[in-house]
């Protein structure tokens, strides 16, 4: 598939402020990167980073005193890998492959630590695999309420569980700490999406089953074949768009993604199979 | 049905020491005590004091450094009221008696602030009165462990209702927090139980049902109907049967509640009926 | 001194809501309503309910679906009594009424069991007295930052101490916690201040020393002498001036209180006295 | 500098369990490892694996149901390179690699992002470099207490903070959240002690500083430049020295870590320069 993204950022540095940008899509052999172009204030200089383990692209940058305009334009085409959901199973502890061990520690926004005894006792008892972590988005999308404002930056998976409102940085926190304590790695993922109304940065969340990283998206706001990666990480803590040290106002962001191959009636078969956007 | 109470508590007190006891059991028209003793240290002064609202009984005493043994025995014959469950129903709000409001207030242990999104979501579409707390506490017992060590006297049922394991003072936290967030008024009780293994003091809950107040065991440890009340209170922080201000050790603490009319088989049938031991 | 308060709300109700108001002014000894008026919405009745302890007023009322307006004005004579702060003394926990010792427990945004480390190491060796909740006072003024915004309707002290940021609210539960976490009763007071820009609610708080409740305020946004106590409680869970239950949006609010005796000049002095409202 | 270490750990599998260690120590070109023994239960295949970026090593095995018995022996050679702390300074973000970046998030066990507030206050003057670091061990010294017990597997930095209470790893994850919330990228270490009394796994962190990693411990329990490293993580979730998804009981473990060369009295110096076991 096709897409087009355009993303707008406007900041007001108060004081000369580092910014480090994560706002470009990843590439790998099922995300291709077509053409892009990362538009930086005229006469700032910024230095790239690819994370090799992940592929997260940082764009780190000096922002001197005043107002930046920064502009993300890219066509990416992705070739998602799609299963039958009943052949993808987990692997147990002992034959995960040790790089992706982190990810079932407890990070700061998934204490998947305290959440264990209510995870064995709701999703104990089904194969784990795909059908498990589909279990997993389907209690989180019935028991949880989407309510833009519900939470902010410090809201952990803790609170939304007791809470039981949030926004798709939330969704995302619980559906990995969930999968955490039954023992599946998972990880946090921002992305563009074209499905998502109105457009914003998305996230989601990936688990580690049969060898690979499937996408999960406990909101239904989007397909999870149409999805555009931009980062991966333990939680949002790691994912973040931008993160700055100085003092930056901001930013009011417009973003576009469009599907631009297929036609409409595609665009709203949402996919039942297992995706993954890994290798 | 009459009961024989007979508790001792050892302190150690480094330095002077007020220790303020919450131990002697309640008397009322339903409460009656027919007699009985506190001991307290030789050469150690008293003062009491009863509330009049919550009849709760308070001894406030200095103990010097050294080694203390208090010792409450009593005789105390309890006439509990039984309604059909049926036919106990919740006040709206609108109804309230106004002395009764402050426990529909979160407390430090019962932030029932949190959990409303949940609490209606579960227990929304009962009816509101006798049937809706019981359903409160079915769903505790099913959902929650009761595990001694789990918690300490940090512990809120924002915890409790995440980590899902507690005892007797976190369930009734929990089931507190539930009702009020339901529009119900809710309280702490500590009591003497002659059901429970191994013996101890105990924590139950009442909620304001049509005019009075009920009894409620989220923990299913005893029949509601063989309780003696101690205390009432917004929680566990109102309710404590020993507070000091100095250094204390202890207490080791000894219980023990009998039973002394009906046989051994009236011991074990529990009552289906509501409860209650307010006039 | 002489105020005149002049408070507006607007409410609009989704559904049939009760509503129960806690804005009137308390009366007593030193603190006398000239003549007051709540206007509520024509056709809605009211009760009205005055707890005999706090003097705290409370006025319950059922709202129909649409909008309401609902104004309170009041014409109110304070007396305050002032005290010089050196002759202030706390009252050993053994010498305390009964009565004022379950504002020594923790409350649910007041968790005074987890600050006592603190408060112990920071105010321990300062005389326990008035002087001993200025030092609090003083140490919240100059270690939080007095943020619109910061925080919200679940922030407790255990968060404000940390983050170090909050509002009115949050700056007294602090203040009460350190208190209560010393051996000091504390309660939380909403009050109209004359001083306040922009005009709204406050709140500060009341510690109980020598016998009497004395207010403090950490915010150093009001001089103490100039407020009209509205309500006490353990804290803001039970000091609302508004509580529903049903659906309403709103309220937008406008407050005025006016100093209507004495010149402008007086309005500058600050006091430095021990100020209480209480008999 | 050379050390001899033993540890044992004895395990109960009561089902089938596997378990991942991680106590061998790291050897790299500041720590060598001169001889070494993981003895693990006969029948009991393991694997291992060294993460490249960290050099923690993983043993992977599992155990069948009963009693085990795993054994660490090593010999082991430290040389720490020392400076001079003034000529310790930290980079600014602009400058800092990208691979050190993600230790400036917030983790489980250190929410930086709710401190920074505090530590810009407390540190924000003091130089950025050792000797700022330092200043945050200081302060954690004077206003933590160290107690046994006092903390448990599931308290972050932010309870810390406000308990003021803790052991070797809450003195770590508090010392790390300053860092992290001042832009100093911190992790954890756990290490091997040749001075901790009595014997056990320690905890310390590490800071970067002008391109190297230092380490640094607010307990004072240890001279730095007289640890073994066992493994660095973003906090104590991913630098335990055992995790297990089974059912295991225990450990009663035991350590014995003897420093062999240098006399007694080498022992007693601690060390008041900057140390790192980094390359």
């Amino acid at each position: 598939m096709r897409f087009l993204i355009d993303c707008t950022l406007q900041y007001e540095a108060l004081t000369e402020t580092t910014l480090i940008l994560n706002v470009e899509a990843q590439h790998g052999e099922r995300q291709r990167i077509v053409r892009e172009k990362l538009l930086i204030p005229d006469g700032v200089s910024s230095e790239t980073h690819e994370v090799p383990e992940t592929r997260n692209r940082y764009r780190r940058m000096i922002l001197p005193v005043g107002a930046h305009r920064i502009r993300y334009r890219a066509e990416v085409e992705t070739s998602p890998a799609t299963f039958d959901v009943e052949e993808v199973l987990s692997l147990p502890v002992s034959e995960l492959p040790f790089e992706v061990m982190p990810h079932l520690h407890p990070s700061r926004y998934c204490p998947s630590d305290r959440l264990g005894r209510f995870a064995w006792r709701q999703f104990g008892d089904i194969a784990s695999g795909h059908e498990k972590v589909e279990a997993i988005c389907n209690w989180i999308f019935e028991n949880v309420d989407y309510i833009a404002g519900s939470s902010d930056s410090s809201t952990s998976a803790h609170e939304t569980f007791t809470f039981r409102a949030g926004v798709c940085r939330d969704f995302a926190h619980l559906g990995i700490s969930f999968a955490r304590a039954l023992g599946i790695p998972a990880r946090f993922v921002s992305v563009y999406a074209s499905d998502l109304k109105p457009q914003d940065f998305h996230a989601v969340f990936e688990a580690y089953l049969g060898g690979r990283w499937y996408i999960f998206d406990a909101t239904r706001l989007c397909s999870i074949d149409r999805l555009i990666k931009i980062a991966v990480g333990r939680d949002a803590a790691d994912s973040a768009f931008a993160t700055y040290y100085g003092q930056l106002s901001g930013p009011p962001k417009s973003i576009t993604v469009r599907h631009v191959d297929g036609d409409r009636e595609a665009d709203e078969d949402w996919t039942v199979d297992a995706v993954s956007l890994s290798n």
